[in-house]
């Protein structure tokens, strides 16, 4: 068998905005030690499957920075959405080509952007995912949860086994505490292990009309693929891997990992957590004066800041736009580039 | 009789920082309304004094941008003060000059970095204070106090008379409360009024040595007169001309200011009262994006600032310096200040 990793870097990540814009989108962002989010994915990945077999689905508008960045990744492997159409489709398109190149592939689907502090145990996890997937099996990781989320999936395994018994999309909090109780979910973190022939038999049976457009393209090194895909891809369906597959499936074979310290970097709170912090609690990046402030992050690489007396802040300092959030509304600044398309869009 | 203005532009400003730095003052910023602080004063008091009446005493730093805003004052009446030694020979020195350049001369003492809403009613306080001080008196303006200040000096009125009857610098707030109920206080703003010859024999009295060293000042139009100062002035008393002159001398006239709309400007909270507000009570200068936020002030003319859900806020952008503050703790922006004299000197 030949393992090959699949990075699916499409997300636009406004949460990130102002340092996340359209063509600097949070995967191709440093925020958490050296190197970009998909910079660390790749390094992680890369004792289990050479950067030559790695693949990335991204958008147009972040290729050239993602070759950029992986340089050990070939830059035919690293491939243009030519429409957002979600993970189904995304993923279906890689499958397809992989099939047709490698008879030997299995492969993994890892997303690009997010945060594992303990890649030692997580790496055990991904072998033994990959040796289902080699057998003919579809296999995903979940995540140990650690408080009852209400904004992740959930992976129900059937007791005492392996067995993915369901897929429930984000629960209301009554639903995710008892989640967590029963000892039986994890969170979905949205890495797949399969050979494509199995995902795309699967797609075939679950979404025909992707799975038929798909088809149609030429092969992957026939001159004429990148306009045929222009023209099929968007006309295939917009749905996630979750909705169009995962949850009709049977026989998914589950893994929990628990003490690997994952985070989806979901938000700039998300990287306050992670990071180091003072005695105040403030995590600082710059040149940072601190009198009487406790609980803020503070990201200003241009300029000197001052905090008098504040707390529980995210700051963020960019040269043409400065966010000032309290740090437990860090999920709403997505609201603040929505504002921003009618106002601003050159800060988008 | 010939009206003088003598306006007081020694100060620092730290308050204001990071706009405000050594050559960048309080008095020369804009904060409210057209023109600068100085330029409003100047303004201000011209339906009353003449510009080329007007004399100006300020620090070698603010100097030539103090001339530079005030085209209307001869520059050789912006005087800068050799080392800075408080009110009392600034003061002293400005009347040792006018006292022998026009015998006729009766100086207003005015500080060059405080407002004043509605200036029609201020200036007709003004000009019964000239008058006093024509006819040899000495007279001060205070203003009628509107709350139990700690951080002012108070003067008190002999009950039933325009007399002064003390000084006192900064009450405790039990005491401030006392001097609000009795309405026999009004905060003292530093407005001071009297022909040179009868302030410089105060001094004499009152302040020997420093009256004594200015004595010793060639006259003003002598090629000597700078060089002279720079070697005088340093030895003169560091010393407010409150505790050195107005507390001893007797037989003050006093009048007091009610609906003149006075603000000595002392904070960023203080521009914050000042200012319009939207319907939140923020006030925003600039392109501001408010999300879920009130009761802030914004000052940030170089690039988008966006608020997520904050509260009572002062946020101030600078090209080099950000300061991020809670309101109610703008007094303590000069102990920041403090801090970066240890640190980066550049950005003082």
């Amino acid at each position: 068998m030949a393992l090959y990793a699949l990075i699916l870097a499409g997300g636009r990540g406004t949460r990130f905005w102002p340092r996340s814009r359209a063509s600097r989108a949070k995967q191709v962002l440093e925020f958490l030690g050296a190197g970009t989010l998909i910079q660390q994915t790749v390094a992680r990945l890369s004792p289990v499957v050479r950067e030559e077999r790695m693949w990335v689905l991204t958008s147009p508008l972040l290729r050239s920075e993602i070759i950029r960045q992986l340089p050990n990744v070939p830059p035919r492997q690293v491939l243009a959405e030519p429409a957002q159409r979600n993970t189904a489709p995304a993923i279906g398109l890689a499958c397809h080509i992989l099939e047709s190149l490698d008879p030997r592939a299995v492969v993994g689907v890892f997303p690009a952007d997010h945060f594992i502090a303990r890649p030692k145990p997580f790496l055990t996890i991904v072998r033994r995912a990959f040796r289902e997937a080699a057998a003919g099996h579809i296999a995903i990781i979940g995540i140990h949860p650690r408080w009852p989320e209400t904004g992740y999936g959930y992976i129900e395994f059937a007791p005492g086994s392996g067995q993915v018994r369901r897929f429930v999309e984000k629960p209301d909090l009554a639903t995710a505490k008892r989640f967590l109780r029963s000892g039986r979910y994890a969170w979905n973190a949205g890495m797949f292990f399969w050979r494509p022939r199995v995902f795309l038999d699967a797609l075939r049976r679950h979404l025909p009309k992707t799975a038929s457009l798909l088809a149609s393209l030429p092969p992957f090194d026939d001159r004429n693929f990148t306009r045929k895909l222009a023209s099929v891809f968007p006309q295939c369906e917009n749905i996630s891997v979750d909705y169009a597959v995962m949850e009709k499936v049977r026989g998914v074979v589950g893994f929990a990992a628990g003490d690997i310290g994952w985070s989806d970097v979901g938000s700039w709170n998300a990287v306050y957590e992670l990071l180091a912090k003072d005695s105040s609690g403030n995590a600082l990046k710059g040149d940072v004066l601190v009198l009487d402030a406790a609980g803020n992050y503070v990201e200003a690489p241009h300029k000197l800041v001052a905090l008098l007396g504040v707390q529980d802040l995210i700051v963020v300092d960019t040269p043409d736009a400065l966010l000032v959030a309290r740090r437990d509304r860090a999920q709403r600044v997505s609201e603040l580039v929505k504002l921003l398309e009618s106002r601003r869009r050159d800060l988008l």
